[in-house]
């Protein structure tokens, strides 16, 4: 299948065939229902369960699109990016199918565990100062060392088409119509890949992000019209501390329908939820939207909603509850 | 749907029976696999996730398949057994189903937890004594009184052919052929009603059950040729501390191939594993075959293995890692 790196807002067709091209690395998840979790809100829930995707998270669809776009010499020296997060796995993962070497900067404090799970994919991991800048030089120097490919997090419409399609299965999979989809907000890669999937493949539909009153970035940004940033990042959910970006913005401006705003405890809450009544480990950034439906439930009462569960890495031994 | 209690050994048609009656009353579980988990034992595993189950465990097959095939002036006394655990949920669930009352023996010391999700399904609980007496004194009170149904947890045709549909599914849904199928065994429902089902529908199969060496007394049982009991119960599946009953170790002595035995430190282990690597949770009593697997990894190289996944009601908030 030949492809190209996209270089604008992904169109309908830059999806499905994005969805196309990334089925070798990435699982259909399954979507799943909660009686008791319908009852406690009274809404119609369906969840998409990327914790149960490749590497754990939504994540590797984005870096799988990207990598699949690249020219055979492209792709040959390999894929850097900077996370010390699911896309650190998710680019190693990319990396390792395709038989390719796999650079990922991680700053010199990023836990050992997600060290440990990284260089399990066969990645290279390269130390950084646990600064942006350095950050920024350290990915720079590999970059031009290497001539690797750098996937950016969510800053790529490469990224953005891979993760919008996690909202095109939940589309095809779940009931006729959708009264609502929802997502997390970090850096925005997921939220604009869903506001992009309901706008082209869906009617009468709202889009709804969540985020961490702590981190309410993308809250900020949506209602002033220009990226705002956070001050400080006190928040559980440790995916959604990135602000938006140039690309996602633009999309999400254009296509998110409101951003939901929730505290810690309700996010706590709502990932107990799930773990007890769906028997299922999610991570805390994945618990936002859920928590969001709880906080808010007259928005909710009565109407199908979509939620994608993006992703179940979590150390079991270190949870708060 | 006419049908009459069990009250000798379920045949092949009993089996094909009970899964056709429980079927208003229980979910149809996914059978998942996990590549890390396979890489890990270098066996190609097939699980079923009777996590997933109504009321969060394969219990509700066995208290469906009695319940349904009661009289109608039978069910309308209702339902009562003695359980403190899952078999509990069960009988109260299917008793809320069926529209008739749920008398549920517990000792006084229950957790308040499970007193509390067993009221949740509707039923009524009756405490007694903590102790093998106590409670069958009470449970006689109940039945005398109320005229109720008592489901066995384990000790009933009914319930072990209910149990018998959960290996069937997974020998329908899973690979052609398997090698190995696992069950945990305490009372030894659902491992007699494994081991009926692998002996009707499948050919050249082995069936192993699996039990904590901290409470072995279906090892015992199994070598000796009489029923043994466990002087201490000091293991961590608390679901699997029950001694064998007549019915049942005589199917698991014609039937198991052979009884394998962990410590506690492989199910802690195999239970992580899963949590970590498959993104479910499970209680555990339930990681009792994969720690056999990871225990004596020489048996299972290279085969193809059925493991039924029994529950996942689990505290989160006391785990052990």
């Amino acid at each position: 299948m030949s492809a190209k790196l996209l270089t604008s807002v992904p169109t309908i067709e830059d999806i499905r065939a994005s969805h196309r091209l990334i089925q070798p690395l990435v699982h259909r998840t399954p979507v799943m229902t909660s009686e008791a979790i319908n009852k406690m809100t009274g809404a119609d829930i369906y969840f998409k369960c990327e914790n149960f995707q490749k590497i754990g998270a939504f994540k590797m669809r984005g870096a799988a699109n990207a990598a699949s776009r690249l020219s055979e010499e492209q792709l040959a020296k390999g894929l850097a990016t900077h996370s010390s997060g699911n896309h650190a796995q998710a680019v190693a993962r990319a990396a390792q199918v395709k038989g390719v070497p796999a650079y990922i900067v991680m700053p010199e404090n990023a836990p050992a565990v997600k060290v440990a799970a990284t260089r399990g994919y066969g990645a290279e991991v390269i130390f950084c100062e646990s600064t942006p800048e350095g950050r920024q030089a350290k990915l720079e120097e590999v970059v031009a060392e290497k001539g690797a490919y750098f996937i950016h997090p969510f800053d790529d419409y490469n990224v953005i088409a891979g993760q919008a399609t996690t909202a095109l299965e939940l589309l095809q999979d779940g009931p006729d119509h959708f009264h609502i989809l929802m997502a997390p907000v970090g850096g925005g890669g997921l939220a604009s890949g869903t506001a992009l999937t309901a706008h082209y493949f869906a009617k009468d539909i709202t889009v709804l992000a969540a985020e961490p009153f702590e981190v309410d970035d993308a809250y900020r940004s949506f209602h002033s019209g220009t990226i705002q940033r956070n001050e400080t990042t006190n928040t559980i959910a440790d995916g959604l501390r990135t602000p938006l970006s140039e690309k996602t913005f633009g999309i999400i401006r254009e296509h998110v329908t409101d951003i939901l705003r929730v505290d810690e405890e309700a996010i706590i809450h709502a990932m107990r939820q799930v773990w007890e009544r769906m028997k299922i480990i999610i991570e805390p950034s994945c618990a936002v939207p859920l928590a969001a439906v709880f906080s808010y439930p007259e928005q909710f009462k009565g109407k199908t909603v979509g939620i994608i569960l993006t992703g179940g890495n979590v150390d079991v031994g270190k949870l708060p509850f």
